[in-house]
């Protein structure tokens, strides 16, 4: 298929096909769109044995085991940590791919806009009032609140997280953000212009209470495990809001509902969670703080993801190098 | 008060009066907050004699009628509108005044953009879904529209229209915008870049047949009374929206009922109405596909708006000229 094809490992295969593997309902639009580009797709309980590609999104843990030729994973999203946490795939030393794509950062920001201004102008309690044919001026008490007075957190600024703190930056709203790391040398600051900064452990409390409104997109890491907890809502301003829009394993449940309780939170946004779809006894469904969505906050386009997808096995099957920031680096954890 | 009070028309007088006539509500608020600042302030009803200047907002007509020593009118806010229709002041020669504040600009596209990605991302039917503790990810069937995937169109691109028209175009929406007279020589169409501005009824429906999203920011005048109706609803891409955040009198309710039965408009967000509050068996309250507000998208900062009122009060007994942009023009209408 390429001009150096002689030369190069004689991995590419036609005939070698991918399973494909996810729970997130998607399934199967991907799977006719990766056949209409001439793939063979397989199922978790389908012969693996010409397999060489896994795609998978919160695959079942165990469908990539028995697949003796795989030569590496791709994810349906941005998100790799569900391969992360594959027992099975630990020390297979196969490459773990994510999709790349700045239009899922525009759409993170869409969706985090719409929050931050959903919450600031109080339009649930709006529509509340709607649904009573209500009409009541004393849901914002003839004040509107302004940009500049609403203080937004965001805690990670890769792709996503850097372009949510530049929009909001944009609008007017005084945003900081908060990342894990120290500084790396080869980051632009001018990125983030505007955006108040905050590196590590030792910052996190003074974000956090500089923050009426905490927007996470961080990776899902053993250090971000669970990083939504008490500590952080009891060091952020009295009756603000958090949105959590990274993974659901960031959260931990009990401590925001023992907040919103308290009164110490007074909104939350959720989109994802440990166990999608959300079961229908969850609490967070009726509460009436709390808006519950279905993990649409920035989804992958398919017609875009495929055609990554085409090209990262090509590469893969020909042993050449992978585009910037597709592949994930165990070292870090995302 | 002014170091060339000796020189200025005799006009001022300290124990001139004001009367307050408002129905928004917030009318006591307002009276506490003018009286802090010494102003002596009448209600309807009460003795007229002294009072020198009108404060209003929808104000019952004719309450200005026997006020001898009239000197100018102040609204509560940027309209004038309910001044213009006021039989009692035409012909009486007493400047109409406005509030002015850049502010008010901002709040506004905060709330257009709130509601153009409201819809665009189908968050209302996310919050029905909730209710019904339903995780439905067809709502947007795997696909988030992008913000270069909705054509806005905002109708008036005054302070408020042009403002709106800026900030979304900002965000990657596809942004033109429709004024009813030609341009202003003195017009800066730098300040409108990016967005494809119509001129005159001449254009009128080339505008709307380019327009999902249609946000009414006009002021309110014979020419613009009635203006959103079946000939504007029907001229737009099917399954758009209409916002109407200007006068109720804009729109032609029973058009917009039609317009959302017959699928050609999928959603309305409303915030003004020709009678407010909005009477409890109107049927935008209840209806599916609208959003009903109670007047509050932009709303006067009080504390600010005082301060205006004091001043404007000042120079209008000294006889002095107001700031660009307070003084209505009948001729025009607004």
């Amino acid at each position: 298929m390429s001009s150096n094809a002689a030369t190069a490992p004689a991995l590419y295969r036609p005939e070698s096909e991918v399973l494909l593997a996810s729970t997130f309902g998607s399934q199967p639009i991907w799977k006719a769109r990766l056949e209409e580009r001439g793939l063979t797709v397989r199922l978790p309980g389908e012969d693996v044995s010409k397999v060489e590609l896994g795609i998978v999104f919160n695959h079942p843990l165990g469908v990539l085991d028995d697949v003796p030729g795989l030569k590496a994973v791709q994810s349906l999203g941005a998100g790799v940590d569900f391969m992360m946490e594959d027992p099975g795939l630990r020390g297979r030393g196969v490459p773990l791919l994510r999709i790349v794509d700045p239009l899922m950062a525009e759409r993170m920001a869409t969706f985090c806009v719409w929050a931050t201004m959903n919450y600031q102008r109080k339009c649930d309690d709006y529509f509340r009032a709607q649904m009573e044919s209500r009409w009541d001026k004393s849901v914002e008490n003839y004040k509107n609140v302004d940009n500049h007075e609403v203080r937004v957190g965001v805690m990670g600024l890769g792709l996503m997280g850097g372009r949510v703190a530049r929009t909001l930056a944009g609008l007017g709203y005084e945003v900081s953000g908060w990342k894990r790391l120290p500084p790396s040398s080869g980051e632009s600051s001018d990125d983030l212009a505007g955006v108040r900064v905050y590196h590590g452990e030792e910052e996190f409390l003074t974000f956090a209470s500089n923050a009426q409104v905490v927007i996470n997109l961080l990776p899902l890491t053993t250090e971000t495990h669970g990083i939504l907890n008490a500590r952080l809502f009891n060091a952020m301003p009295r009756g603000g809001a958090v949105m959590n829009l990274a993974r659901g394993a960031h959260l931990v449940a009990n401590d925001l509902l023992e907040a919103l309780a308290s009164g110490q939170l007074e909104h939350a946004v959720l989109d994802v969670f440990v166990k999608e779809p959300l079961p229908p006894t969850c609490p967070f469904w009726l509460h009436p703080k709390v808006r519950v969505f279905p993990h649409m906050s920035s989804v992958t386009d398919i017609p875009n993801g495929v055609e990554q997808i085409i090209r990262n096995r090509e590469l893969v099957l020909k042993g050449a190098p992978l585009p910037l920031g597709v592949v994930a680096e165990p070292g870090r954890g995302y």
